[in-house]
């Protein structure tokens, strides 16, 4: 049955590509969103798919029951673009100026969509049901997913799932992770301010520049002395910026930096570490250093049963080439959210293609995905959904009685 | 008779209140100055005065020969203007946009205009002669001095005496250093080129902002470790920029610096420090830094007859109130370079007037000085030709056996 | 069959108390081993084990041929005792003065003689030989392993095997490590060598003090900033010394360290950044920095299809409690280089026992184990070899047609 | 008659010899001096000179009232010796194992006492007082003359002076600064109490030596940003003693410094950074420092008039070679306490002889001085009671009228 499933996915391949390149034309920002759940719930409805919008602000959720009782799978795409100007020459290139979908989320939706249509078309043969989290502001933190689980997105939902397509590996293959996937990614800035003067005369002034370099040099310690060696963390002082000349000495500096985790006690212990240095270094140097320390998404973290169940549904139809085990990337995802909420599980699916110039990195200003890779995604999707609404099911057909 | 000079000083104030508000008006930039000096040689000229022009550039030479032999003593003005907008609101301001004399050497030069005057009129007085150094660029790396001595401005001459105006002291004051009284001030640039790259992959970077402040750190121990505590010495970093942004590893770092000293011997083992200290951090850490280090003027040194001359002359005509020793200061002066080739002195004359405004620090937009202080000035280079061409002279004639 | 092997096992328990107990009281330095590779010799001799001494040294190696052909499985212990005074009040206490098997090693061997007797007694149910590793001089850089490897201790071997006790595990438990299990441990001694002088005039020294501080904090960019966030490295400066009074400015500094790290990559980057931060830091400030880095063992790597047969072959007699998964730990173990040779696995046995005791740490002076554990230790040994020379063998048999 | 004076010192040089040679023979630590007090009080007494004992411990003052009325010139020697094996191969080599008269105070002994004798038999030419300060105690903080002085041995005085022998400048010459002439000289101990632990795991520590050597960084900013460029400042860590082991991380570390400075403003200034910058470490890096700052001497400061007067002495009988103004020295002195009660000053009185092998620096244990030298202290103290009690007072009188 699956194949079959798999070969309406495949029809709709020309839709999907109408779909993602209308949104790509016209992508909206995050938190600013308006057209584009309008045309989600506009087709899901179409499809005569149960629809919610404004869900926690500008989500859209559709809900198709299956005939039998059984498991809510949830599947969730994200639809906001970024404030990226887009540099590609392609027919369907972005008509709003400065604005892009330069990450892929166009496709998200398009895969979801066409997923939507070919399981609503099967909810007979479905037991259980299937949520659609259509999500809206992934890439600006504190993210849609927060809104949409407090607004009861997830209320009823045993499993959820979600893909991200990904230029940096080939169109056919999957990429996951057990455990730890995605990283925490917290940002901080430092201000300190000290007392500015004449370069002659440091004794009447706060130098800035020493002080922050002394900060950068403490920040260090706390990776190489005070995190356990075996657990991955980052601090980088990305940016550094004092005074305008060399003979007067600065009364301020700004730093500004990241922070990298997947451990939320890690995570925790460097914020708590960062703060103690700074509060030590503007003690012990008569600064006033002021910390802004903003929390991103937590760490994004893969269930062991989900991880299993992803590798059986896809195990089904790939063969081992194209299911890749990788290393956790430190980049970082609010699908963090739905996994602190319900099992699940979150994996990447390759879009890259050289001979159509999707290869540049997420974010870039010519970034561009294989449409083909859609496809796939939907395969994926639908096979796990058939996984846990069909096949657990009928596995444990009653043997007829003799 | 001195005194006669100084009713003759006197009478000229309107005069070089004229003077020192045209060119206030027509201010121009170091190594550009075409109109001043044209009006400096027109009006020497006018007083019969032998001028030679474009000395070592754009310098004026004037020499007032005495009508019996004696010793040559040279007095400097430097006149030209800096790259600052005039903010004050008289009606002598500047004219020219963006340009400003914010220095007080207009002032400097109708000093010594009217100096001329009355010397030129008192040749007959004079035992010796009066060279008359009219300086374009102080304001600007490598000065007019350099070249004016190069061309010979100091051919013949016996010792060397200036003076500057400063905001910084009431009217009617003069201060002196003995010794050291202006440092030598040299500039650095660091350019720390690593190599950039995302904020959770510091392993695949060479990170900017983190050497960079290695290299501020260690620049700090050049003056807290090698140098001699008892001689004065300032390295300070007043700029540091890298990176754009929290999140993305700094590929470069700029750093800038002012190193002060007066000692010629601690000058050079500042900047052989700096300059092992960037090579031990490119070698160290994998950086490639690159050091520009700009020699500036050397430091002002008077010596000690001829400061004693100075106090004496001084003497005179003023009360100790108002002759006052001062620390050396840690700005910075071309005339050092006169002083290298002949004994000699520099000194400060108050320009400070609260009730006029006057009292705005150097090289600030409002800028400007008591224009009576001019007269202060005048009489006291006036008073040290005296002491030298005539006081001297005249004392020790042994009077006639009868 | 394999429990009647267990049942034998069992029944060497005094025995192995016995040869525990007597080398205990008799502990031999690394490399510096004479009664107890005799004793051990002795002891395979009397079971009609084919035995080789002076293997690369001090080792000791018997072979088991089995009745059929098969692979030959090698099973290690270590032998040699530590410079600690035993602080212990038993019976057994050491009898060398500042000698003591503060690690276990004690154990280990008499855990393999008794494999040995078991197994040279069925030899008949063999397919295939055993190989036992009597190893010298596990304690001391570079270890007895690397010359018996030379040796050819390891010539016709399929497969390595080898335990540790542990004090920090519980009696029963079997922990074990997939991938890497154990770290790389190098060592390092940096002698700054400046030049010392009075405290008041550090210009006409070099200061230890202060540069060895700058080394310091430089050696902590290598974790934070030059390796991969992902890969567990560790480096630790445990010792600074210098100096002998405040106000005399030191001369020279001692830094002594560890690095510990995992991937071979990783601890290749570190020694070289080590280097090139000495020779950065003695370039920069003057001093003349000698490192001596020490390599130590590389890490214990576990292969996986035999840590496979581990798991599979404990599981026949142990409950998910007793075999638990453990993260690498920091310590090394020159079992290490075994497994660069042959596909081959390292696991502990816990030998903790709060009652009797057995809870301080190793190389503590009053270590001591559960001699029960030697009972553990040995049946899986003694299940590995049945894994692969029995268990494998008689598997296929065609179970005869009833 | 200053020459008359002169001859009778240069009569008593056997007289000073022999006395130094039994001081230098029986030396007596800070503190502990019991005959010698006792030997000078019995001379002074045998030339009838009024005296005290016991002054502020150990002290011993005597008085020489003069025949008429007049200044009271204070004059002080110090007798303490040194916890310093005397290494001289010399018939009056030290007695006492481990003491030694290295830093020349038996000669300030011998020679003050010399002066004394003089003065006395002349007491009927002097118009004031001369009181003999004795001092113990010089070598060991907090000194012995705080407690003279609170005992009241400047009660009455009107100038004070002191001389101290060098073995770093010829016999025959006198070294004297204007305004300061020897520096503060402050010592701290920082204990760094961290958490020690094993060297593969920092994160369970609070690594001593790291947070150290950050210490050391920080302190160095004391010097290079926080005092005035001008004013003479050192801060050196002259020792640091943490850890035992390299791959044991330490828990304490134990670091010895020195600080020296003129101007009791950056004395006071560096004190409280110092606490500051401890402080501030101690809070962001989670350790517990401590530190302990013990002010030594004060800065000596040589007052202006007093210091004239001892020009004009000291010119009636030396030439410009012997009177040589130097720089300021960074060792310290309790003579400052003095004159921070009493105008007065300091000075330094040559005393090497290389054909002697008098040469070696002081507190060597092969230090000796030119005695030869001492003639030449005494001659410059009695020099300066001459100016002030006989000179002045006789110079004014008025020439008889013709």
């Amino acid at each position: 049955m699956l194949n079959h499933w798999f070969t309406q996915i495949e029809s709709m391949y020309e839709q999907m590509v109408e779909w993602r390149r209308h949104l790509h034309q016209y992508p909206e920002l995050s938190f600013q969103e308006v057209e584009t759940p309008k045309m989600i719930a506009g087709i899901l409805e179409s499809y005569g798919i149960e629809v919610k919008t404004q869900v926690g602000g500008r989500g859209v959720v559709g809900t198709i029951r299956g005939a039998k009782p059984g498991k809510t799978i949830a599947l969730r795409a994200d639809f906001d673009a970024l404030p990226i100007p887009d540099e590609k020459e392609v027919p369907y290139k972005s008509k709003v100026p400065g604005v892009m979908h330069a990450c892929g989320h166009d496709g998200h939706t398009a895969t979801l969509l066409a997923v939507a249509k070919v399981l609503s078309e099967n909810r007979d043969k479905l037991a259980g049901n299937v949520v659609l989290l259509h999500q809206h502001a992934e890439e600006l933190n504190p993210g849609g997913a927060i809104g949409m689980i407090e607004d009861g997105c997830l209320d009823g939902v045993d499993v959820v799932f979600g893909t991200h397509l990904t230029s940096q590996a080939p169109t056919g293959t999957y990429l996951y992770a057990k455990g730890y996937a995605m990283a925490a990614a917290d940002a901080f800035e430092i201000v300190v301010q000290g007392k500015g003067g004449h370069g002659a005369s440091p004794h009447e002034t706060v130098d800035a520049v020493a002080i922050g370099a002394q900060l950068v040099g403490q920040l260090q310690y706390i990776v190489s002395r005070q995190i356990n060696p075996q657990k991955a963390a980052v601090l980088s002082v990305g940016s550094f910026h004092a005074g305008n000349a060399g003979n007067v000495i600065a009364d301020s500096a700004v730093l500004k930096g990241t922070v990298r985790s997947f451990d939320e006690n890690v995570r925790e212990h460097m914020q708590r570490e960062v703060t103690n240095i700074v509060n030590g270094i503007s003690q012990g140097l008569h600064a006033d250093c002021q910390l802004k320390y903003e929390s991103g998404y937590p760490a994004v973290f893969n269930h062991a049963e989900e991880t299993d169940a992803f590798l059986e549904a896809l195990k089904t139809f790939t063969d081992e080439n194209q299911l890749i085990e990788m290393t956790p990337i430190m980049g970082s995802e609010d699908f963090s959210y739905y996994l602190r909420e319900r099992p699940g599980m979150f994996f990447f699916t390759g879009a890259r293609n050289e001979d159509t110039g999707a290869h540049y990195p997420h974010h870039h200003p010519r970034f561009d995905f294989d449409e083909q890779a859609m496809v796939h995604a939907a395969k994926a999707l639908t096979a796990l959904v058939y996984h846990y609404a069909v096949e657990k099911e009928t596995k444990p057909v009653p043997e007829p009685a003799v």
